[in-house]
């Protein structure tokens, strides 16, 4: 399978990997959050080249992360925001950022700490179930693939042994 | 910037990416969240390339996500597991399949549902403040940049000022 097959898995992890498996791509999603907004910013806080950081502005925008807008300056440049469905990675970004807070540290504390504004708290959010709001975990979840993702994964293994 | 120096960022995303940041590596653990343990069998589900996921798995275990032990079969195969480290990365990969199912849906449902074992409900999990236990967001969040990463982001932006 070539990658650009990937989105077309019945898996969301499958599909959300093909808009943002690139390497430099949760770089530049990170920046949008931090509020970079202009070209230049982008290459300078990502560390990326810049036709790398061209290429991915684009297909977040194509992908309908970021919103392209024109910057009122006279300049005729642009601003990259995030869309509605850009916010929504808030919390993807939130579990790799402590993720790495815990297991890449390089003991000099975490980069980001994150305060709650709510309790007052510096918090490593955790997930909770939506319905009942208790903390949930791998131990508590229960995963119930739909038929056609069972159907897909059976047409996979098949394929694969022939 | 290479992206072999991303891991030295003063950024938890940015080490996190360093490691898992590859277009096939998410769904090689996907596939150790589901139970695939067998090079095959990772083949058969991600549709990569086998050299493709031999380099994957070889380095998802020399960065720790993945333990890599002898099978006792008499075969000599070898089986891929989580480590406490890969265990630890299932708030990732659920919220990576919780936007996927939002935003990049077929419209037949999800493909993989997840039900709360302790209210019984199908859920989508949510952040909550592991301080408090209440639902989070970016509004109710406020980042606190540490000292060496303030230091390190107008170190890069000076030099591409330059």
């Amino acid at each position: 399978m070539h990658w650009d097959d990937v989105g077309s898995q019945v898996c969301s992890i499958a599909r959300t990997m093909s808009v943002l498996g690139d390497r430099w791509t949760m770089l530049v999603v990170r920046e949008a959050f931090i509020g970079t907004k202009t070209f230049d910013e982008f290459v300078a806080y990502t560390g990326a080249a810049p036709q790398v950081v061209s290429a991915r502005l684009k297909r977040l925008v194509e992908a309908g992360v970021l919103k392209k807008e024109p910057v009122a300056d006279g300049r005729s440049r642009s601003e990259y925001l995030l869309s509605e469905m850009g916010q929504d990675l808030y919390p993807v970004v939130c579990t790799i950022m402590v993720w790495g807070d815990r297991w890449l540290s390089d003991g000099r504390g975490r980069p980001h700490a994150l305060r709650h504004t709510g309790c007052g708290c510096v918090t490593s959010p955790k997930l909770a179930c939506d319905a009942c709001g208790k903390f949930v975990s791998r131990k508590t979840l229960t995963g119930e693939p739909s038929p056609s993702m069972k159907r897909y994964r059976a047409q996979m293994f098949n394929e694969a042994s022939q």
